[in-house]
């Protein structure tokens, strides 16, 4: 393995989020906010440890696909370790900065801070931009920015970009990465533009735009979107957070105008008509059981629907409330989330789609006597070794389920609070029931739950594998 | 596909099913009881239907692997739906009659009946008997019975034995399904024996062994287990609960004196660890949490959570009322299941060992650049198309799950409530938690809840694939 040079990665990630502190400083410094200070200090010690890992001079440029994937887990836990700092100067405990932290850049979206908007503006900046940073992936913007990192820095990519199967849309991998984040910031723009026309405050736009565009679901406002009251801007946010659920490779063929191409992708069409059943069905269920007039049903159900699954997470109603068919679905689109190659959460439609396949072929095995096909999806084979991952993937995502379930069980609170209390955090959504539900907030957990899940947010990103790598001691051998 | 042969199958197994009403008969006879008429009734349309199916001559006696699967599903559900008739002509609507024998013949052991001690004596024989039929496999009974059922007839005793690999004990089908039988009825001779001497009445014995080794868990007694009050009772049927969710292979080699090849099973390891290690952690909750006494809290754990994992489903304790840890403990258990080759249902310790496997070597796969090593279980390999399998079998059994849940939830019920009797169904178990939990029944489900639940226990005890293969338009074509 290649240490210095991963060594050497991650301290240019640290000297990344060091500058990346400086946005919140400066608002901090022109607001006369409280954590002026702890922007200084944390800045300090991102830099210096993000020079001294700097200053390591590899042997070689070579990366593996195994060093890809320790290059990017230990990232992302530097990421959240140091970037805890600003949260835990102001004053919070570092537990309790660190789960912050990793669930912004993981764009889950679970909080431990009771009133958001009570935090200092730089605080709440800095908040909103994790999620902005962690949307896309902290290295994706790496290669976008520098394009030399070493040889098989596609295997960079790979690790940390969601889904089974990791396309390049360009030649060059820092053609894609850059091209990924130019889709990645019109999107930001418009939707703080519309938000802004639609009589959003400056700072709401742009935080917001951070937190929807990266599927994250933090909010600056302790109501989180319902503090608006606004239909136009509930309908805006219900547009962006359903666009940044789709895979970009076909946002990519919009861009160029390739309509056809991005209307043709499978994936999507499983998507749109997902999304749009399950939306259906509860205002179907919130119209006769309820009682509540059509237009009303419709529109909670799509806002609630698309934001649990692009695995956002913003609240305008508690659905908390709502029948218990409704929040069986609104269970089940979390742990599906949205496509691969988004910056959303959850299994990705792609992966279900490939087990459905996986089901298919396996009866047709039966019926006709272990005739074997190969499993195709958008018009392309998959090869066996990705049915295969697929199909662990699936296991070890629910093994892990489970188990952090059982763990946070421990707390002696129900067990409808404690599993989505997992799923939410696996499947990087925010929200989950009861008493973690859309109203409330993971404060009152103890050290070990959020421990566990905040490990579970960061599996959930990194689609589990490159955490579990690290587990491996042959990884640690010399 | 040989539909005269199924059909003929079918025939005589509905033959089978009116011999094995006799005994009830006689019994309703004997102890006048209002289900002497109905018994009449049903034996007579039940052999009237097998005579008529069994009069269909086949032009070939070979039966392919899809044949198997698809009489194996057929004859499934005419013994479900014939075997209903006593219920239903002594009162019970028929969808809850179908309901309660298909969850007697797939030794689920969820019931629509309020008071099973107000049945009458023949009724409550009938219902712990299609429990011990349905155990160990109504077509191995008949291969048993009747050697020359077909050629390829190992296809019918793949489809019906629980487990990812289908080993033959013995060289021929039929003297494999004999020993296997031979087993069975030792075992459940010696329970009866054990409990009679413990100083229960003589039908509740013989009724309570044909349900423990089954691991069934219908009782005659309201009140389950707990009826009886007698610590030695506990004991003797948890040991034939623990027993009987080891592999019969296993079981087979101890009878042949083989012990030491017997201890070797992989499987067992795993199901001893599993099974011990959960009993320890909730006796810990209970004295801890609970302030209970350390005999009494192992005594009740260790049943409990036996009675689970075997998916018997006796209750002795309302573990409803445990702490949330236990609780979350047992319903793992129940999604675990038993050993393959045995009475239990849910997925298998087999099957999580070879898909645990299966992450190890994608692991691996990682860390060594696409190194592909084969897999092994019990020192054999297992070949990729086993791998595969087990993995399909894992995702469809978490969707049925999930789906099935969402339709029950439709019912107005809480969240724990419908999912857990979802889960209780597909693993064959009985209870589930809250307003299903083991003090309660099923008779306040809506038709469309019991029909989704009934087909559930099916799908659980043919393991799915079976059921799904009759979904298939190829199937019924010419």
């Amino acid at each position: 393995m290649n240490r210095q040079l991963i060594a050497r990665v991650i301290g240019l990630i640290l000297r990344i989020e060091a500058v990346c502190m400086l946005p919140p400083l400066v608002i901090a410094l022109a607001t006369g906010g409280a954590d002026r200070s702890a922007f200084v200090y944390a800045i300090l010690l991102c830099a210096a440890a993000g020079l001294a890992l700097g200053a390591i001079r590899p042997k070689s440029k070579r990366l593996q696909t195994r060093d890809g994937f320790v290059a990017v887990a230990l990232c992302w836990v530097f990421l959240g370790l140091f970037g805890a700092l600003p949260y835990s100067f102001y004053g919070y405990s570092y537990i309790d900065s660190v789960f912050e932290t990793i669930s912004g850049f993981t764009t889950t979206g679970a909080t431990i801070v009771a009133a958001p908007s009570a935090l200092p503006a730089g605080l709440q900046f800095w908040r909103a931009l994790t999620q902005w940073m962690g949307g896309m992936g902290v290295l994706v913007m790496v290669l976008a920015l520098l394009p030399s990192l070493g040889e098989g820095s596609v295997n960079l990519m790979k690790a940390e970009s969601p889904g089974p199967i990791s396309s390049k849309l360009l030649p060059r991998t820092s053609e894609t990465a850059k091209s990924l984040y130019i889709i990645y910031i019109i999107l930001t723009l418009t939707e703080a533009a519309a938000l802004r026309i639609a009589g959003m405050p400056v700072f709401d736009s742009i935080t917001t735009a951070f937190t929807t565009i990266s599927t994250g679901g933090f909010s600056i406002r302790d109501a989180s979107i319902a503090y608006y009251g606004s239909e136009a801007i509930n309908w805006i946010i219900f547009v962006f957070m359903f666009v940044s659920a789709i895979n970009f490779a076909v946002l990519f063929q919009v861009q160029r105008g390739q309509w056809r191409d991005a209307l043709k992708s499978e994936e999507l069409h499983v998507y749109v008509g997902l999304t749009f059943g399950v939306i259906a069905l509860i205002a179907a269920e919130l119209v006769l059981r309820c009682g509540q007039g059509v237009y009303e049903s419709v529109a909670q159900s799509a806002f609630q629907v698309t934001t649990l699954m692009s695995t956002t997470g913003y609240a305008t109603v508690d659905f908390d409330l709502w029948p218990n068919f409704s929040k069986s679905l609104l269970l089940l689109v979390m742990l599906v989330g949205g496509s691969a190659g988004s910056t959303s959460g959850g299994m990705k439609v792609s992966r279900i789609i490939i087990l459905f396949k996986g089901l298919k072929r396996e009866l047709r095995r039966i019926l006709h006597t272990r005739e074997v096909r190969p499993l195709t999806l958008e018009g392309a084979r998959v090869d066996e070794g990705t049915v295969s991952s697929v199909s662990v993937f699936f296991f070890v995502y629910i093994v892990i389920f489970l188990l952090c379930g059982v763990v946070v069980s421990l707390e002696g609170i129900d067990i409808v609070s404690a599993f989505t209390a997992s799923l939410t955090a696996i499947s990087n959504v925010g929200p989950g029931l009861n008493l973690l539900g859309p109203t409330c907030n993971f404060s009152f957990l103890s050290g070990l739950s959020k421990i566990v899940l905040t490990i579970e947010m960061l599996a959930g990103r990194l689609e589990i594998m490159p955490l579990l790598v690290l587990l491996f001691p042959s990884v640690w051998k010399k």
